[in-house]
């Protein structure tokens, strides 16, 4: 399960549907990057300036927050009277990301840079693959580390979703839901605990005291793990599948025993892993919220809602799918799942949330 | 022309052919990389050690180097009861070479280290894509610098091998010849030399004073720069190439208008480059010759030596042929080419001169 996510844009017909999502959420969280950036810039300024994008993905979205933090960066030293910094930007994904792509756009990424900004021929941009849930970049060399979309995949399906027996505890479901048993719901919270933990652990070595850290990713606003905000996408998904299952095309122990590597945690859950890990301060806290199916509405106008949000969430989750079930129920799965929506959005306005949160490596 | 290295070793069916070679290429080096580390962290033991490989291909090959400088760190830093350094290792190549190959590979190559050396779980290996004929990496991060079997590979086909009226100079020729007019050996030489000063340049800024380079590059022993050493395995091809021109295959002016980006220096060439530039110490500089057919003998043994050639000599050139040449005739001419080979190796014992340069860097 450790590769879901680049396997899941790896596919490139459904990544750009995946884009417009991705992008809303950059843009929500765009000035904490820029305050942040800013905040940094002005307290200590550095000589040559470590950035790392985690989970940087590859296709149109990858170069994106690089570009904006190099603006702020270059508009923040004008304004100082600083000469630009060496900037050294590193990409990070996990080893089944597709590099290559990334690496191929890079020539036409410096020659933007080099026709646009004055001053920055000293940009050095590298790929480092490996999981973030670890070490990842020597100590002490970042000064901003950024994420998008990411932090919500776990490193692994929790442990102990099974009863004693071996029996699956989280019944024709595919992540909390508020017919999931207590110990379901506490072997998400620790397993969110334990690798958010290991997240900034990791992050505490390799960055430089007063370095600026702003993370976004899916949560929830509600302190009840199993509120409709966190979970319904995959309350929705589940009941697609069952009722595949009602109709012979799944077998429902195949649904059982499927849980999603995923946590959507709430600000209280979040301030406490960074207070018990202690070093980092937390800057801002911000949650955000989006309607569903807004982010695709201008291009794909020919669908319906729930087609649309159906694409969003099968470029997604697709690749950890195809590894349970059978590839050939995907496109049934997933019409099926997109009537459901539409079903569902015709009573309801369903709402993503967004946390954002900037942090502060305290020393 | 500017891809020729990794586009030849992207074929993952020629990949192999050319792997035996450079393996001894990458043997010969050894003791002298070797010296280098060794001399370098008993003048200036770092907390944490830059070290790059530049044209590190993608396959079996890609992580020797790094394997071996990581075993002679960790025994050196044992034997000066020093602790082992944080060691951070670039690996580039230009941004069309496989690095998704490389980073797959990568979780088995950590866990190995992790396996192997007591210590070493602080190794952070990167990929930085880009030519090595400029700025790869920020100021002053380099403490070694490696490069086996890339630097005769210039930037590009030399300027200036056409008349004035356009007709190309080097006729019936892919390299330098015996024939080659004074005007074609002086374009060569002077694209090295450009290529080789901006390496230089780009390198000092990159590494810090009292820094190590070892390269190790095809050449020549011979002052003259038409001499057999360097240019027969060239020769042969461009006389493949013409019998298929006579037998009506390939059109002679596409063989007059081939010509590689391709320089074998002899010592005196580097030394004069390295001189020139002055911010680097030539602690050694060596040749070592090795016979055409010798790499891939107990590998291939049903194949005869000229066979063997052939498909060594393939794997590294058939991606810039294709490029001017029909895809269609590689068969027949690397089977001619074998023949050609076979015939010449009947009568001589071709070499290939080899030479490995230790710098140093002034500072």
């Amino acid at each position: 399960m450790k590769n879901v996510i680049s396997i899941g844009i790896r596919n490139p017909i459904n990544r750009l549907d995946f884009v417009y999502m991705q992008r809303e959420i950059i843009s929500i969280a765009n000035s904490i990057v820029e305050e942040a950036v800013v905040g940094l810039l002005c307290t200590n300024f550095p000589e040559s300036l470590g950035v790392a994008d985690l989970g940087c993905s590859s296709g149109p979205n990858t170069f994106i927050i690089s570009s904006e933090i190099i603006d702020i960066v270059h508009a923040t030293s004008c304004r100082l009277g600083h000469p630009v910094p060496e900037l050294r930007v590193s990409l990070n994904d996990l080893p089944g990301n597709d590099f290559n792509c990334i690496f191929k756009a890079l020539p036409e990424f410096y020659k933007k840079l080099k026709e646009e900004g004055g001053g920055f021929d000293q940009c050095f941009v590298s790929g480092v693959a490996g999981s973030f849930y670890g070490r990842l970049f020597p100590s002490k060399s970042l000064h901003f580390v950024h994420s998008s979309s990411s932090l919500h995949w776990l490193s692994q399906v929790p442990p102990g979703l099974d009863s004693k027996e071996g029996i699956p505890l989280n019944k024709g479901k595919l992540y909390l839901s508020e017919t999931s048993p207590v110990r379901v719901v506490k072997a998400y919270l620790s397993q969110f605990h334990k690798d958010f933990s290991l997240f900034l652990k990791s992050r505490a070595k390799e960055m430089v005291p007063g370095g600026r850290m702003v993370l976004s990713f899916m949560g929830r606003r509600d302190i009840h793990p199993t509120t409709q905000q966190s979970c319904f996408q995959w309350e929705l998904l589940a009941l697609a599948l069952m009722s595949l299952a009602s109709e012979g095309l799944v077998e429902e122990e195949k649904i059982d025993s499927f849980n999603a590597p995923y946590y959507a945690p709430c600000p209280e859950e979040v301030k406490f892993v960074v207070q018990t890990d202690g070093s980092f301060l937390i800057d801002r806290l911000e949650t955000f919220e989006f309607y569903w199916d807004d982010q695709m509405r201008t291009e794909f106008e020919e669908l319906s809602s729930g087609q649309r949000v159906a694409k969003t969430v099968r470029a997604v989750v697709e690749s950890m799918l195809e590894c349970h079930f059978e590839r050939e129920i995907l496109d049934v799965l997933f019409r099926r799942y997109g009537e459901i929506v539409d079903d569902h959005l015709s009573r309801n306005r369903a709402m993503y949330v967004d946390l954002v949160v900037s942090l502060i490596r305290i020393g």
